[in-house]
């Protein structure tokens, strides 16, 4: 190498010299897969020829994506917060503009284009602690346990942060169910943590049994220190809904083996099953008394991305912790500080979120018809999924209880899974590649989740307006049908 | 303990426990001496007697919040995208709604509440890519090579832990100017790499001077392995613009010594002194020819928080990397797509930033008169900091050529430090805390940025408007005068 020159340089950045926990990283549902959808419709819009004329992604819970409208009262009020000349706008209802002036009452210089303070707005912490509370049954929420954020994703990835320390044998250990959401089993291969799975029963509808909880700890307590167990509940990918009883039961499990719980409650307006509520780990945690209540350390997340409003683009959300050490409080405000704030046009929305209509304000009515309509449409989509894949031969679904998925169980013929070995690939994401060439339909196979040795899924939304949603399952009943024949 | 409850139960997750690299982490920007202007703020609403009546915050590059107006056009194209139906309103310019409409059509859905592909809409990355073609006089730029992100500090961490691995002596190191903006002290905190500190030249303006890289470099080999140099243009806290030749000499000595090159360049429209002109990393490492254009790896960002925007809240910003190693880049991506997508709104904002008003469009003189206006002012102020402040007879202000800063040093009676260090505080932020209880200025210490050992200086941003600038340069000339003799 000459002194100045470079031409012998090496590159500095190679997947040798990389950051070796981020290699670890995997997040299926913006995958391989999702990656040959978009290539696909690109193939499509050049004009190849395919046996379909378009990809049907029903593979990430993208609900405006897949055509759900927007809450109209909230769109108005960002607008106005956005351009606040509209304030001045007869055409805008009353309600709107009297909540975009508060809102930009609370932002600095009047705009959002100001920095918040780092954990969020205090005026919409605080309408989020009123909501919480409604919601609890008047339990009380303090505004500073509520720390706004860009998603549930961030908060979640924070909260993991704080928690994460060790090395080898004492590294820390974070209890994730499987099937889980690999946002957690990205985070913690970022944060060269221990993965703990527990698996969810799938023979009986999903459910959580503290035994299994019991086994995975004792097993991973060889090898590392477990301090967390995280819980989705409306589950995402599984869609069921924890029982009271059930919640009890972990967080008297979490209290006794002294594991930080945290609760992703996302899904938390999306419960269309007889006989199945939400019931959040607050409120059941402080029922249980100040045994636990005053002693079991929760963060519990929520998002403006799902429920009816499905504003996945606007990053708002917002994490309460509950009985978090105050020096550790501390320390989370300095590191959520570090990014300055979350988006403030996503804590705008979080804002009317938790503080809709009222009934005597006049965009009450049409808030409330579109709420239930969308709610509605959901609750019909997910019981038309499990009842038509539930008549396919070889494909095993679970009632939906809540959320926004699907996670059947397929059968596939040993033919299949020697080809797919032999390609290289997980069965099921054989399985789910075939069935996007030929259908045109994208779903994320289940070994992305996780899933017990020997079984195969796929999970699919059940976001596709109800037309498109009947062509997809017929499609999927036609490719299962073919498959099974193909390699019998 | 009880084998069910838990009275004895002990926190999980407290100082001892939690995670070591965050509690080394800092960012004094929004640290002790903020909290402490908010609580004096709250103080002055409940009626505390003071000897001033507001807190007036210089302490961060919040423009909006220091009474900057918005674009409208920018305004406009965002009310349009959050509520689509002002696209049938009248009063809106033709071009504003064209671009709306344009950005609605990328969108999944047509809907800013859909997830947009994690690195961002490929229509607005294309049009960032023909900005960044512009800017640079038509040097090429591949839209595949643009992130976009949750405004600059996303990019930047995102970066970083790609960049970060190994252990003890075999550590990344990660070479940032003393002075820096802490965003970079505290990632490489948070990440456990290497700071490597090298000092700009306050006795030249602030400038860059390659010895003292090279003296740094030296001294860290010897402890770790040093695989990046952070460069900061126009400078933050420092203010400096750098010399075409000194981007050169840093595009060779990164060549040389085989670093990766980060880029950041937010305040590039932000440029205020005579003869001093913003140059891009990208467009000199391209004219240097391909020796190092096409071997030299550089990832650089840009926000829409600062120039004349000044859109902080709404977090948008873009990264591009050339010359990253293709398998590195499909990392990279991966990484990005588990937090989903940057918000929507904010990538929205970024599009109209790349593409604003042409010169045959009707909005484009306001757009011309609002944006010359914001950055006119910006300079007056620059100017008007930096003459008053050069009048304190123990203040020494560099002029402040770009950015939004003045980093001026301070000379502070030995008993002062000496009752500082009595106090455990170091010298400045004794002086600052001090200048907030009373006068009510919230600036930020210089130890938060780094400094050189027994120097003292503080950040102050040139943000409030011009009459309140005015009053804030007269209470510190005042403060400073009074704290000397106090001390002397």
């Amino acid at each position: 190498m000459t002194e100045n020159g470079c031409e012998h340089r090496e590159r500095v950045l190679t997947m040798d010299t990389m950051n070796p926990n981020i290699k670890r990283v995997e997040y299926a549902v913006r995958g391989p897969i999702v990656q040959r959808a978009v290539q696909i419709e690109r193939e499509l819009k050049m004009g190849v020829n395919k046996p379909f004329t378009e990809v049907i992604k029903a593979n990430i819970g993208d609900c405006h994506a897949m055509g759900q409208k927007p809450i109209t009262f909230f769109r108005q009020v960002l607008a106005l917060c956005s351009y606040p000349d509209l304030l001045e706008d007869s055409k805008f209802p009353e309600d709107a503009k009297s909540r975009a002036h508060r809102i930009l009452q609370a932002c600095g210089g009047g705009s959002l284009g100001a920095y918040s303070t780092s954990q969020g707005i205090e005026m919409i912490r605080q309408d989020v602690a009123r909501y919480i509370e409604r919601r609890d049954g008047g339990i009380a929420c303090d505004p500073d346990n509520i720390y706004l954020s860009t998603g549930a994703s961030d908060a979640i990835v924070t909260m993991l942060k704080l928690l994460v320390s060790g090395e080898g044998m004492s590294r820390t250990g974070v209890m994730i169910s499987i099937p889980q959401y690999p946002l957690y089993s990205a985070a913690l291969a970022e944060l060269g943590a221990v993965q703990i799975s527990y698996y969810l029963d799938e023979d009986n509808c999903w459910s959580l049994d503290i035994n299994e909880l019991r086994r995975a700890l004792q097993e991973a307590k060889k090898h590392c220190i477990p301090r967390a167990l995280c819980i989705i509940n409306p589950g995402n990918p599984t869609g069921q809904v924890q029982s009271r009883q059930c919640i009890e039961d972990v967080i008297r499990f979490a209290a006794t083996e002294n594991l930080f719980l945290m609760a992703d409650e996302v899904y938390q307006d999306n419960v269309y099953a007889e006989g199945c509520k939400f019931h959040s780990f607050k409120k059941v945690l402080f029922e249980m008394g100040p045994e636990y209540s005053e002693k079991v350390e929760l963060a519990s997340f929520h998002s403006t991305s799902k429920c009816y409003m499905g504003e996945c683009g606007f990053r708002g959300g917002y994490m309460e912790v509950v009985n978090l050490d105050p020096e550790v409080k501390v320390q989370l405000t300095k590191l959520v500080s570090v990014r300055l704030c979350p988006p403030v046009p996503g804590q705008a929305l979080l804002d009317v979120v938790v503080n809709p209509p009222q009934p005597d304000e006049p965009s009450y009515d049409t808030f409330i018809k579109e709420r239930s309509e969308t709610l509605a449409t959901l609750a019909e989509k997910a019981n038309m999924t499990q009842e038509i894949l539930n008549q396919v031969p070889g494909i095993k679904c679970n009632p939906v209880q809540g959320a926004m998925y699907t996670f059947p169980c397929i059968h596939l013929p040993p033919k299949a899974i020697l080809e797919a070995k032999e390609k290289g690939q997980s069965p099921d994401m054989f399985y789910c590649m075939k069935l996007l060439e030929e259908k045109g339909i994208c779903l994320v196979p289940g070994s992305g989740f996780g899933q017990r040795d020997g079984t195969y899924h796929f999970r699919m939304t059940i976001l596709p307006p109800k037309e498109k949603l009947k062509i997809v399952l017929a499609k999927i009943k036609e490719f299962h049908q073919h498959f099974t024949d193909q390699y019998s």
